[in-house]
């Protein structure tokens, strides 16, 4: 375990530096590593972004100021990376040569040189800002885009319960510093594909109550994402539509994939805990939110999932 | 036109205090007034809210540790109170009466002794924040809720274009002063009923592009209303959801009312003006956000509506 200035002084003493994300990489790992990217280019080094798995393009416009440079890489940092296995293709050549890994998951338990985790920060792009203060770097609008981008979305627009005072502050900041903040709130949570809204409109009609209206479960099937045109990957959102309801203590998002499995997405409110659900079924996560994988076809999954649930509701 | 330094004197001057919302109150309107209610009843003064409608009970809470005082009033304030018509019910009690009104609505036409009017603010609980200050109170738990519920739903979460970084510094003070942000968001913004979760079933399937995917539209009828069990006035969020969708520059929201037409709601991306589109019909607004009323059953109101936007798109 490293400290922040340490961090930056590492930093500051390299001149080819390669950044990577975690794989299916999100608004918080590539703002942070983009935001990384950026300041360590505009310090006159070579910096470059590695992500494992191509970004959705919602998050291109992050690195239009990002200059493309070839060089011999000679330091490695992750941002955001939690666990080895999270640098999924990566992890072969980087898993054992990362010198510096920067984190705000509590559970990190990654192999580096130095290690710098911040558990209280509600996203790795907070830890960032920081950083780039500490190097000396001034916040450029597509700098403050790229943090403003990883809070926000790792902070679902400033609700969950990561957020802090802190992040309000930073994006009090990060607003005065020219960051686009409504275009990256309506690109990041609004806008929806034809393809996504035409798969809600089916998946609306698969919902079913259970235990009481306790429990609420959506699910999509294989033939609806072909009927909608929609990619298993595109999907998103999905998981929150049963758990909004009121009355609703234990709402699941069953997903089929292509091996004969559905994948089960667990989401609580208070009186219900989502981790000891998915437990059941060999999976796990956070009290609030979990995940496990059923293999069988639709009615015999559902079964199992509503029986589980009037056992623990 | 007074300033806020007057405002907060003028209040410590006087001890019998009415004040006043808008009707179909929000939770600005009821976050700004129960603020200040309880503010000025921690000072010893006595202070009553006076609504125009009854608030939906969401917004319960809010008030759970207001006292009930039964006074002859001396003093009456309005917050968020627009125009007079916006007073409703209490219009004819209350319109010529008014000493003080606090609004952050630019276009105010109150009539009253003093106005204080801040239209920079993102919603008139930033202004109460700021009068609290003055008069020298507390932010206790209690009120820094009942702010920060009319700053995050006037802001919707952060998002709007009225947000500043003001808003942000506002809510970071809230949440260190024990606001519980996180109930309030859950209760403001994601906890749905069963009955408007079914309708929303059914409006999805209404969903209908025109104009090469520029136009999107969506309805609720009476019966449809009737079938999932919810009243027109207990509705809510409608309106966002044509113009999420990619592509979409003009999206409509059509709800038949018992009078025989159809209030229609246009939300508007950039390249497209909901002003200019309601004004074809009688309407208006902003230009991302308009409305008018339609006469006419619903294939009638529909054609006229594809028209119209066939020949503004």
């Amino acid at each position: 375990m490293t400290d922040l200035k340490t961090a930056a002084e590492l930093l500051k003493s390299k001149d080819n530096i390669e950044i990577l994300t975690h794989h299916y990489p999100d608004g918080d790992t590539l703002g942070s590593a983009y935001a990384l990217c950026l300041s360590l280019q505009s310090m006159g080094k070579n910096a470059r972004v590695v992500t494992s798995g191509v970004p959705a393009h919602k998050y291109d416009f992050l690195k239009d100021s990002m200059k493309m440079q070839s060089f011999e890489r000679e330091f490695v940092v992750s941002v955001d990376v939690a666990a080895p296995s999270l640098l999924g293709e990566n992890l072969e050549e980087y898993g054992e040569i990362i010198d510096l890994c920067i984190d705000h998951h509590g559970t990190n338990s990654m192999q580096a040189t130095d290690i710098y985790v911040e558990a209280q920060a509600a996203a790795s792009a907070e830890i960032i800002y920081n950083l780039i203060l500490e190097l000396g770097c001034e916040i450029t609008p597509e700098i403050a885009n790229c943090i403003y981008t990883g809070i926000s979305t790792d902070t679902g627009c400033f609700r969950y319960s990561n957020t802090t005072s802190r992040t309000h502050e930073i994006a009090a900041d990060l607003m005065s510093k020219g960051a686009d903040w409504q275009k990256i709130n309506a690109v990041m949570f609004e806008i929806k594909s034809k393809e996504q809204l035409h798969l809600e409109r089916m998946v609306y009609r698969t919902l079913e109550y259970h235990c009481n209206g306790k429990m609420a479960l959506i699910y999509t099937t294989l033939d609806m994402l072909k009927g909608a045109g929609i990619r298993d990957d595109e999907v998103e959102g999905l998981a929150s539509i049963p758990k909004q309801i009121e009355g609703v203590l234990l709402g699941l998002t069953l997903r089929e994939k292509e091996d004969g499995t559905f994948k089960i997405s667990a989401r609580t409110n208070e009186g219900a805990n989502a981790a000891e659900f998915c437990g059941l079924f060999g999976g796990g996560g956070h009290p609030a939110a979990s995940g496990c994988t059923i293999a069988g076809d639709l009615d015999t999954v559902k079964s199992r999932l509503i029986k589980a649930a009037e056992s623990l509701l």
